[in-house]
């Protein structure tokens, strides 16, 4: 576990043990990390992945528009990292950020905020 | 947006706004209702969704065992279905479930527990 810097050796590392799938990217589920919410879920390939970890600017990679999605570059609405994990099986990230803003673009505070399904009570 | 009983046609309406990949799967993100944390990522075809939202018992696809997977069938840790909602681009689910036992086939609480890759502190 790292804390302060990761070196783009131990970077790629990390990286390289992950399973993309057959497009080379992995899902990453975001939580916040005051409320523990889940914000949204996107793709990293390994630059977004190698990025976030670099600058600590959450930053996916948009399959609509194929390419590098620094979150928040247009709204405003940026992701700071605070923390990454990578699941048991190797094919799904975890991080928790410091979301600006909201981080829906509908403008709620988490994508998952229009759609309830379903609830017990 | 449902309490108690749903019906078929209302769970076929709600599969049929999603949006699955090529493999007719969408993603579902499992939280525990109580402590907020996210217990794993899975995937659900359209037979998980409607057994999970009629069993209230959450099921899964496996993709390595190409079938339906009742979790916790076998090790009994089960998930009992509290919430479902659908993302804002309508390809993602998050679920939040009551969990017995550990969520993670390691025995860790969650599948999210192994490998930390960074952390702020």
């Amino acid at each position: 576990m790292h804390m302060g810097e990761i070196s783009l050796a131990a970077i790629a590392e990390y990286w390289s043990s992950l399973k993309p799938n057959e497009n080379g990217l992995v899902p990453a589920i975001t939580t916040d990390h005051s409320t523990k919410q889940v914000l949204m879920m996107a793709w990293m390939n390994e630059e977004s992945f190698t990025k976030t970890l670099q600058t600590k600017n959450v930053t996916y990679y948009s399959r609509s528009r194929n390419k590098l999605w620094v979150k928040g570059e247009e709204s405003g609405n940026t992701q700071r990292l605070k923390e990454l994990r990578i699941d048991c099986d190797a094919d799904t990230i975890l991080i928790a950020v410091e979301q600006k803003g909201e981080a829906c673009h509908t403008g709620d505070k988490t994508c998952f905020d229009g759609v309830l399904v379903w609830s017990e009570k």
